[in-house]
């Protein structure tokens, strides 16, 4: 069993009717919500889950920081699959940046497909899983710990086998996930993984974690003030055969889980890509008919995020700017897009997935869904 | 200047006419062949292109080997971009898989726009870049050769920025790319990835290269037989609004490399996912109306394959198998697909895009465009 970060798990139930003092999405907004409720259940209780790990499991995530300085680990691996996938990949700018050590996205088939059994000394591997019951995440985990790698778990189930798999366990605490589209899951993960690596990087108690102290608090503000604005712009991707999302460095992940969460839920393919990666050749597919959502955060990638949104407006689509409203180019479709509060760079993409999150569902319940049982997925999905 | 692996460049201009003893596609088929010529013309070079690569290149390669072997690496991270990046996640999965080390995809963006200075002792960094020309590219290898990397370059280009940076460099000499979707620098890059690989793994002349032997023979039969399969498929995708592409391990990068090259090409957006997180949400998007590539070889990753197969069926996806057809699911859109011959499944990607890129140029042609002079993009894609 791995270690706890997180010993007496709150009490999800609690938090199922709402009840939060935060403000909710989904208040005073006039669309019909009898499609996504649960959905819209968890998306309201971010602000009550990211307050909740910043209070109580900040302290057990700081524990397992303090194992992990003390065996200096020098390159870090991170494993995942979906939603998680991209917490993971967030996670590996903050190694990379914060941390200074060299880090990869595993490819779980080499060690379980294939069998590949690498020399993992010194190597830390997290695992990202809301579920924690992914059989290949499960065998990576083990596998890993096995070639001689120091294995943390981020889960939402301290019972799970993925947890238990592992030396170290940091646990989510976010209460039941009710839609199968994971949104509390994911800001859980991205602050979670944010006060880990911090802690790693600064030792115990550093500036970082009182940096995110206003994290629920603003998640609270973005959910409230974006929801009208939401609302506003689903109705334009009504009849949209296709998306593109797009943003770089740390902005990058929350651009792949939107498209991820579009496509879960409205059944609209979107596609994301760095906006390097973009300028690389997909940029082709880009004319007057490819609706663009562009996360453009204040900082450094929002500046590199420039040339791309010139190049966009240049194929003459339709960019709809979230985050630094004001960088969105004249001339693009929608003019402001939606605004975020400032924070610090590293720390955005947690608000930045929110009012996304809102449109994946207002856009499914707008197309004719529900986007509380997208067909063909299930919570937890089993993969070898 | 970075050490050469082949110091005579062989003159491309030798090869611009075809004239190669081998099969090219394009011969004895019916579709006008005005547009898309210098595709054309790179695709069916690439037997010519390998083979050179494999008699003249694999000696430099090896003393490239000799080098890295000698300083032992203990991580490898892999930096390109759009094309390339598909060889690198190639050579990610063999350098887990054969070399046993861990690896990772640089995120380019970490080092140059966020200027981040990591550890990078023991670490090998592999550029792979067909211009060698790339900006942030460049950037990287300068910051991961500051901080510590053994850097090798492997380029078209012996003298280009990226080549000139890295301590070691492997040319691929495969000549002139004229088209600016890239296809012979594409299969050049994995074929000297995975030499370069192998013998780092194994030694200077150890079996992989024997087992490698037969891929410029067999590239020729690929493009051969598969020329007019592929003709007759392309009509099928002539009004498509979308399309997925998925492969699971040593085939993922090829569903990757097919989806660039038909949005390149042809306008048309294209997803890849991995089989597995394609069961991971993405699955939800997967109708009658969605046309799916899937890339099954033989071997493990083609086994792994048939569960996700099934699933498609089940979402009454059109599903076209390339690879080993007798996988093709009953009931599947286009019964057969596209069959190719055997190979060790390491090697198999190599042959495995070549009938994807005639189908770009196909789809390209019947969709009334010119596969050479795809909107938006130039042949040297500068980004920082």
């Amino acid at each position: 069993m791995g270690q706890q970060a997180t010993r007496s798990r709150p009490q999800s139930q609690a938090y199922l009717g709402g009840g939060s003092a935060r403000p909710a999405a989904g208040e005073n907004v006039r669309m019909d919500r009898s499609a996504g409720t649960a959905m819209s259940a968890d998306i309201a209780e971010q602000p009550e889950v990211l307050g909740r790990l910043f209070d109580v499991g900040a302290g057990a995530i700081d524990d397992v920081a303090r194992t992990v300085r003390a065996r200096r680990p020098r390159f870090v691996l991170l494993a995942a699959r979906g939603t998680s996938d991209h917490a993971a990949l967030y996670a590996k700018y903050l190694v990379e940046i914060r941390l200074g050590r060299p880090a990869g996205l595993v490819s779980p088939s080499t060690l379980t497909v294939y069998g590949a059994r690498p020399d993992l000394t010194d190597v830390l591997l997290i695992a990202v899983s809301q579920s924690g019951r992914s059989p290949d995440l499960l065998g990576t985990v083990e596998a890993a710990r096995a070639c001689g790698a120091l294995t943390v778990a981020v889960t939402n189930d301290p019972d799970s086998a993925v947890a238990s798999a592992a030396e170290l366990h940091v646990d989510l605490a976010a209460g039941v996930e009710r839609a199968v589209a994971a949104t509390k899951t994911y800001t859980a993960e991205l602050l979670a993984l944010y006060l880990l690596v911090a802690a790693i990087a600064d030792g115990v108690a550093g500036e970082a974690a009182s940096a995110a102290a206003r994290v629920p608090e603003l998640a609270g503000q973005v959910l409230a003030r974006s929801a009208g604005p939401v609302e506003a712009l689903a109705p334009r991707y009504r009849f949209a055969e296709r998306m593109l999302t797009t943003g770089r460095g740390y902005a990058y992940p929350t651009a792949r889980e939107a498209a991820l969460k579009i496509m879960e839920t409205s059944y609209l393919p979107a596609q994301a890509f760095s906006g390097a990666d973009l300028l690389h050749g997909p940029l082709a597919v880009v004319d007057a008919e490819m609706p663009v959502i562009a996360v453009v955060p204040r900082g450094r990638a929002g500046a590199a995020m420039r040339p791309v949104l010139d190049r966009l407006v240049e194929g003459r689509a339709d960019v709809v700017v979230v985050g630094d409203v004001a960088a969105a180019p004249t001339g693009s479709g929608f003019g402001a897009g939606i605004a975020l509060p400032e924070i610090a760079e590293e720390l955005s993409p947690i608000l930045e997935i929110l009012p996304l999150q809102l449109l994946a569902r207002d856009l499914a319940v707008a197309r004719g869904g529900d986007p509380d049982a997208p067909r063909g997925l299930s919570k937890v999905t089993e993969t070898w």
